[in-house]
């Protein structure tokens, strides 16, 4: 490992762009010393003799000219964010300034921080462990209140202190049994096989709880895909738009080989969803547009939840509807939602005939599904274009999430790193069991309680490379 | 005037969008107490026994529930930004977050600041004089080196300053001329009027320097406008585009009645260039396009700098270019750097008869400006598609800006408000000068005298009203 402490880092810690502050923070042994170079107080005592957690007024010079009126915010090691000396310069915030203040930085001995240093400087000072530091990132990227509350669960160490008591529970396993292995010629046994199988057992249930518990905290990390699915031209992107624009969320395309899908994350009741928009579904000799349409199909098996649109306009309502989903899509794994779209469109005249007919259509979309043997959440009549029916969609939506949300797990595991390390841990925990089943040599029990002792020491960072490392405080964003 | 002592204000202070810190100020009288409702500190006493300029760390709840690990901020009365109690938050800098946080200190009693409020508070609370309040907003807006000197300028009360001094000349003029009064019985004059018209002849100078200053003083603030001209298709649009993503600069559609003109930001050394994309010129019958080009040429006209575009390609080089330029417009009044573009795209094959080419093309211009007697800064042969000659165009831009800045105004006049009122002051001065010479009675010139007084007290704000300020402030960004 380099030797990171001879470095002071400084970065823009708030948001890029324009506001009425900006911060930049510094941190690093010389940290103090750079700003003071740079820095005026207004009144009193030099920057130096400054206690930590006070704030100072004063000028900023790029030489002799003045460049800002800021706020100087000094924290001493090991009292502060990272453990090391920092200061956090608060300016006005024009672009020009923080550029300008960044380079003065530079040009003074700092050097710019990479993504997520000052939070593994914070990790490699032991003032968090590295699910701590992780949940940082998350915390920041949350955009709901159920992620935002799995984040700060993680971040205050809830999950670290679980892991910790089984840690505890193999520590004393392995002791015992290294303990025997020392008087191994008198042939003791320190604790019966069976209780410390139960032991065993008891952990490995833990764990395996919180694997479990990744399906759903993936999602609520990440949010809910919802597939939004139907034949060509029964308006899935008017409802995708729909949606994002009364949730002001952002639309993006995602990008990688295919830009076919068009994601949307939209917030419900603190829930977060992703819906995914799918090419049209229908019979073509194109190509392309069949690659296409196996990739809808792939999306809609993959998502919790699918949304059938179908058309209420249209000669042929069915056709490529219910039936081709069923038939190409297992939809039994699934939450269905089906939606008739375009009821402000029926093409009858009088609003009692309108009504006649959509209650028809519902009521052959019904007994279709039923033919089908299709469960449905709901079926909905719809239309996107006038934004009638959307809060009918999303009550369902959020209905079908609260049974997930009254889940018995107090933790939930929410990154992929942590998820491979426990599936590792138990692994190693199933072949202790059997060794303990098949009377294995305490040395080679001993060995695997060590394996599973290892991975849960990759998560909070007891264990850990270079690789790790960089690898997971890329993902941060500049200044955290 | 409300009272608007009695409320306490908050509002997100750092940009927009997700960063690893966000600050939210909180200002006024319940500022202390209304973040005590909701921040537990990690250790030691409560948040209002916490002293100005201390920061606390701890967490901030939402009921039961933790909303944030914080760090707090207090300043007390008058030591702080608005001269009331503040307090600043620093959170993590999630969307999430954030508003989590509004809503809690909305719910316990602050309101959401209006757009520039804290420094309307800041000025009325005599933290700082309306002059330098308007500079930290063009500070916050400001994008290059040189309209940060300004505005930084105007913030340390430079400008102030200048005005304090033409003050007390006025205020010593009046207060004789009303000494003279309350002894006109008596005739005696305690100035002379040659000394007294002396005096206001030097500040009616002033003044006018200052004026004079605008025009400068806005294109530093605004950018020096250089508009793109020249036939349909000859790569405006190309070149601005090229100048644009080099300099990474935000391009925006002016909005408005039309939406013909394009324009872009570009900093070269520190001044802002606003270049601007006018409709190709070309005879048509079209009427939409006529008045188009006659748009066109207005946004020549107007521009002190004028990029002729000209096409090495076309058979008819110079039809719409240089003749019909200087038939329409006044070229006089402008800096005309000509471009010579698509000299990549020459028809000849070898490069020695493309150099030729370009050569005799160069000479053809140079002769035809003789023949217009039209001055030009430059002919310079580009690329715009490959981004040749743009480095040559900029530094004739700059040199040309270079003259205008060894201006030798020691202040600067950027804001319209200012100009007006300078404007205003510059007319009582003169009927004060002109009734000095005319022997109009002691008291109306005084009263001439109190205009301008009051004229220039406009500008610092010691005149204000209810709606000048509503219409400053309301030009902030939100949370300054």
């Amino acid at each position: 490992m380099i030797n990171i402490y001879d470095t002071t880092i400084c970065a823009l810690s708030t948001a890029q762009g324009k506001g009425a502050v900006a911060v930049i923070r510094v941190s690093g042994k010389d940290a103090v010393n750079i700003v003071d170079l740079i820095f005026k107080p207004a009144k009193g005592n030099n920057l130096k003799s400054t206690s930590s957690g006070r704030v100072r007024f004063g000028t900023l010079y790029s030489g002799e000219n003045i460049l800002d009126e800021v706020l100087v915010t000094i924290f001493r090691s090991p009292r502060s964010y990272t453990g090391e000396d920092m200061v956090e310069i608060s300016c006005h915030g024009s672009y020009y300034i923080q550029q300008e203040i960044l380079m003065l930085l530079l040009s003074n001995g700092a050097r710019l921080a990479k993504p997520g240093e000052f939070s593994q400087r914070a990790f490699l000072n032991g003032k968090m462990d590295l699910a701590q530091a992780e949940a940082v990132a998350d915390l920041i990227a949350s955009e709901t209140k159920a992620s935002h509350r799995v984040a700060i669960e993680q971040m205050k160490g809830g999950f670290s202190k679980e892991l910790s008591v089984m840690r505890a529970s193999l520590v004393e396993i392995v002791s015992l049994m290294e303990l025997e292995l020392d008087f191994s010629e008198e042939d003791v046994e320190f604790a019966s096989r069976d209780q410390l199988k139960e032991l065993v057992v008891s952990v490995e249930n833990h764990v395996g709880t919180l694997i479990d518990s990744f399906k759903l905290g993936n999602v609520i990390k990440n949010g809910i895909p919802v597939a939004i699915a139907g034949a060509t031209n029964t308006g899935k992107s008017t409802l995708l738009n729909a949606f994002l624009d009364e949730e002001r969320a952002i639309v993006s395309e995602i990008h990688g080989t295919t830009r076919d899908f068009i994601e949307g994350f939209v917030n419900i009741e603190g829930v977060g969803y992703r819906f995914i928009d799918t090419a049209g579904i229908r019979e073509t000799q194109e190509k392309i547009e069949i690659i296409g349409i196996e990739r809808s199909f792939e999306k809609i098996r993959s998502s919790p939840i699918v949304i059938l649109v179908l058309d209420a306009e249209r000669e042929t309502l069915f056709s490529y509807g219910i039936e081709q989903l069923v038939s190409i899509v297992n939809l039994a794994l699934q939450k269905v939602v089906i939606v008739l779209n375009k009821t402000d469109l029926s093409k009858s005249e009088s609003s009692i005939e309108k009504d006649q007919n959509i209650k028809r259509l519902l009521e052959q979309i019904n007994f279709l599904c039923k033919e089908h043997n299709l469960k449905t959440e709901a079926v909905i009549p719809i239309s996107a274009k006038e934004r009638a029916g959307l809060d009918e969609i999303k009550e369902v939506l959020f209905r079908s999430q609260k049974v997930e949300a009254n889940h018995s797990y107090s933790t939930l595991v929410t990154n992929v790193r942590h998820y491979e390390a426990l599936k590792d841990t138990k692994s190693a925990l199933a072949r202790v069991k059997d060794g303990l089943g098949t009377s294995l040599p305490t040395d080679l029990i001993a060995q695997d309680i060590r394996e599973a002792l290892y991975h849960i020491g990759e998560i909070v960072g007891e264990i850990n490379t270079e690789e790790i490392l960089g690898n997971i405080f890329s993902k941060f964003c500049i200044g955290k």
